[in-house]
């Protein structure tokens, strides 16, 4: 299984008034550790959207477990997978540790893989996944 | 059941390279609306940190379902409630609807109230939600 | 002159750990108030950018002064105006308020009329500012 | 001249429907970047805000020309260092480069140095820099 790793410091603008990190700054890095693991897996962004035709990777349900805040000045490391592959859809999984190993939250983005059905940027329609796709993550020989 | 409503415009800045939201940007509006239900309930949030001497609402646990993308220059309406209350937790639920009615996203938000237990921002514990919190919420002759 | 004004609240997530806005956020409140004038002329954005083939209206230049912070649940008042025009370029002015009336803010963008010269969404090329564009902003008339 | 540098890959969620990269967020690396440079100095923020009993750098002035706009993928090179220290303030440049070595923009924040002056989160009153701030700056035997 292909795992992708980014080390990320929390900014004081992740940070809102509480002094700990503002809950949706923990989903923007996701969402930049998933497009990571795809261009790992050979597959960047731009390119793909273009290759496939689809808007996008979007995301149809997330769900996170939030066990120990961050504070300005952290690090923490996302450490990114995809866990589950569905016909049009799979599911992707942040575990974010702290600098001691404990597990500080975890995220679960189910994605789908749509084809835009018109000009209209809202309008999708759900498309199964290519194999070859699916294989850069999953096939040990082609990573 | 106390409820809130807020009218929210689409920026162009809110939306990503696809034309659509960028998803987390649905917990920012989201977070906005709790504070303003604690706000419709007499709890406005900064008085509230004093009062309790707690360090905000912090999130343990988040889920969104996203049915329907929105674009810039859409018009959706969150409607933002709590739907559980727990011993020392509770569930806030934002419905988000578009102009027609039909349902774009759903968040279900699990809430902690915590006490910090030293000067560390990221030190809580969790408390009892006080008697005269949750019943400015459920207790139809206060609100 | 045509005027925007939109009131805004600051919201718990716009402020950092020092607990007034991260500033930042003043410039994203910026450029909604500037789609909103274009709004107002009747150039709703996403319109206007396959009417002239434009990409956006990046900016070139910007200039801010803060003079008086804002805190969470602060509410201020944007006041959005074009000063100048150029051939291709015009300036956007945002006179940003507190509620009794002293000056907050002031933002001056600079943005550019331009043409993508290639499918590279960073390649430009300015432009003339077509006159229509210029009229509903400027002709008492047309407004 | 101290002097910061940092790597920062342009994320998906930075860009904006136009395709390339939402300029505040430019404003947000920046303000990570300042912080940084007073970190490489010996002056982490949450310490020094302690030390110092101020609520932070608060911007006052800040200026920007944007000159070449980067989008998902690109990676451009922070590079920031303090220009110039008046009594009570001072002026931070951001040169941010593209991997080609090219200027893409350039971001200069005048910051002042302010104590509180009551529990009010936004009463500042300006305040003498102390020297041996500004030395770990400029002082080349101390750096």
């Amino acid at each position: 299984m292909l795992t992708y790793r980014r080390r990320i410091q929390i900014e004081w603008g992740d940070c809102d008034a509480a002094g700990t990190v503002f809950f949706p700054r923990y989903f923007e890095y996701g969402d930049a550790c998933t497009n990571a693991l795809f261009g790992k897996a050979g597959l960047f962004k731009r390119t793909m959207l273009k290759t496939y035709n689809i808007p996008g990777l979007p995301i149809v349900d997330v769900r996170a477990r939030f066990i120990i805040p961050s504070d300005f000045g952290d690090e923490v490391v996302y450490e990114t997978s995809i866990t589950e592959w569905g016909r049009s859809s799979f599911m992707v999984r942040h575990q974010v540790y702290r600098p001691d190993g404990s597990l500080s939250l975890e995220i679960f983005e189910k994605r789908a893989w749509v084809k835009r059905i018109s000009e209209d940027p809202v309008k999708f329609q759900s498309e199964p996944i290519p194999d070859e796709v699916r294989k850069r993550f999953t096939d040990d020989s082609a990573v």
